[in-house]
């Protein structure tokens, strides 16, 4: 409810107190929950730690246009979970740091957390506490995340072999259809588009069946599909090639291309935050999976040692760039 | 060197690409280091984990009047390893979060860097990854860290019993001094001040006696004693009575007191980021442990359950309110 009241107004402490509530979903791994000086949580015996920390900055990753402030809780929570899924891990605790200005309202806070505690229940992951502090100009908030892996089991960039089947799960560029829809006025026409962006899912089920099935190499889609495979193949020390016709696509990103006359393909190669998962795996545990879920067969790691990423299109085969998202090159 | 270069100008991989080196100083810890979607860590078997996150952002917690980028990159990482030692646990693993102005000097980044490094070569701490952003206006530097205590013996502000002897380590409102000697242009002389403020020390040792011996509370003092006994108190349920004129101070303190006429108390009680620990812990388990360690008893547990903490000064007994620094109140 819009109450009138300011982020400034409650202070820092206030601030706090409205926000500490419903913070646990899977109590049986806190040991001291949120508000001392740290959060102690337990581990079970067996499994390797794991941990990752992502950023947002209004007029950067999200603006008043682009997402609610539900969305962008549910957003910075999903892109940091979908770093645990890209290591085949599960996510178990999360804390928030939220630097926010004097005049923000009361209400896009509590927005914020509203969207974060959905994800958190929906995928059982614990907040276990953080940080307030002012902000100059905007909303800027950094989540940590904390997650587990059986001992020696975490699925790294670095792993391809030759001969490994390249994989998409799911479909690539909704996220950036959908951000383009929304920059254009066009998200109520494009409502599935829109949510792709706004409420990413992470894929934290794919990504433990794919660890089980022994994939040898495993990114979220954050920066679009041309970074993450250059980033394999780097990692690996790989060459790929990539039949770009097979790349999964959504009929709603292929038909927001036919409306505006633009190659879909480029959302899905260049676009990013789909936080869908691409790696590479073998022939015969590609077989044992494909059933299973949704996950696309795009191409093959055809040589190892190599580099670069190529694409073949209409029958052309050509060096395919890494072009994701440069946080500074706007 | 300063070469001209700047952050916008070396772009997001760029900057990451420069960053990453001599990230870990704790190897058998490693898993999978930085550079890949999360990074993996191992953790000794009867350990419970702890995790605290904290921002500094330019303006609030730093000005270049107040701090070198070294001086921010230690500090920063400070104040996260102390929260570690706040619950008697040692920091294990870092993760930073920076959203940087374009045009920022990329010599500001190394030097960021510098001083993180001195400081986890210090304490042993890895860096296991973090993000890069921009930010339209200013620094922004969230940290978070893990650590690990053994299991079912982290120190709580919670515990504090009747009876306790409440302490302080070190000495308090240097940092505050410091400040105050920075910003009216004394940091030249008063160097020791400045540097408590600049590059505080994280009491990660004294944190780990403290617990050995048993300690029953235990916060760092964040945001000024009157804070940290109130939070105290509050959490464990218990009223406090505190001899103010057993409050260490150091001379500079003092000196630095006398000459612009403040009472150096006011910077102890209500000035924070000492990082110094205050707490509660029984009379026989105090002295098997002041002899060992700079650490001073200022008060008692008066009362459980109660409320409050009062402060003796000249014979008088009266209300100490938490007077600490809020973010919001500038």
């Amino acid at each position: 409810m819009m109450d009138g009241m300011t982020v400034g107004k409650a202070g820092e402490f206030g601030l706090i107190r409205r926000i500490m509530h419903d913070f646990i979903y899977r109590p049986e791994l806190v040991v001291v929950g949120p508000g001392d000086d740290g959060a102690v949580y337990r581990t079970p015996p067996g499994y390797d730690q794991v941990i990752s920390t992502d950023t947002m900055v209004e007029g950067i990753h999200f603006t008043k246009e682009t997402m609610s402030p539900f969305d962008v809780g549910y957003h910075l929570g999903a892109c940091n979970f979908s770093d645990m899924a890209a290591m085949g891990a599960e996510a178990a605790g999360f804390v928030l740091s939220i630097a926010l200005p004097e005049a923000l309202p009361l209400s896009w806070v509590d927005g914020l957390y509203e969207g974060l505690r959905a994800l958190c229940s929906k995928y059982r992951v614990n907040l276990l506490g953080g940080d307030v502090t002012g902000s100059p100009s905007g909303v800027i908030l950094t989540g940590t995340v904390v997650g587990m892996v059986p001992q020696g089991e975490a699925v790294t960039r670095s792993g391809a072999r030759e001969g490994d089947i390249v994989f998409v799960t799911g479909t690539a560029g909704d996220s950036a259809a959908g951000l383009y829809a929304l920059l254009h006025g066009m998200g109520e026409k494009w409502p599935r588009l829109a949510a792709r962006h706004q409420r990413p899912e992470p894929q934290i089920r794919l990504g433990t069946l794919l660890r089980k099935a022994g994939a040898h190499a495993l990114n979220d889609i954050s920066d679009g599909l041309s970074s993450e495979w250059n980033e394999i193949a780097r990692s690996s020390g790989v060459e790929m090639e990539i039949d770009l016709e097979k790349v999964p696509l959504s009929e709603d990103v292929r038909a927001l291309g036919r409306e505006i006359s633009v190659n879909p393909l480029t959302w899905a190669l260049n676009g990013g935050e789909d936080y869908q998962l691409t790696g590479t795996i073998s022939p015969s545990a590609f077989d044992t999976i494909r059933e299973e879920t949704s996950i696309t067969p795009v191409g093959r790691v055809v040589k190892k040692p190599g580099s670069g990423v190529y694409g073949w299109s209409h029958g052309r085969k050509r060096l395919l760039e890494a072009k994701g998202y440069d946080h500074f090159d706007q």
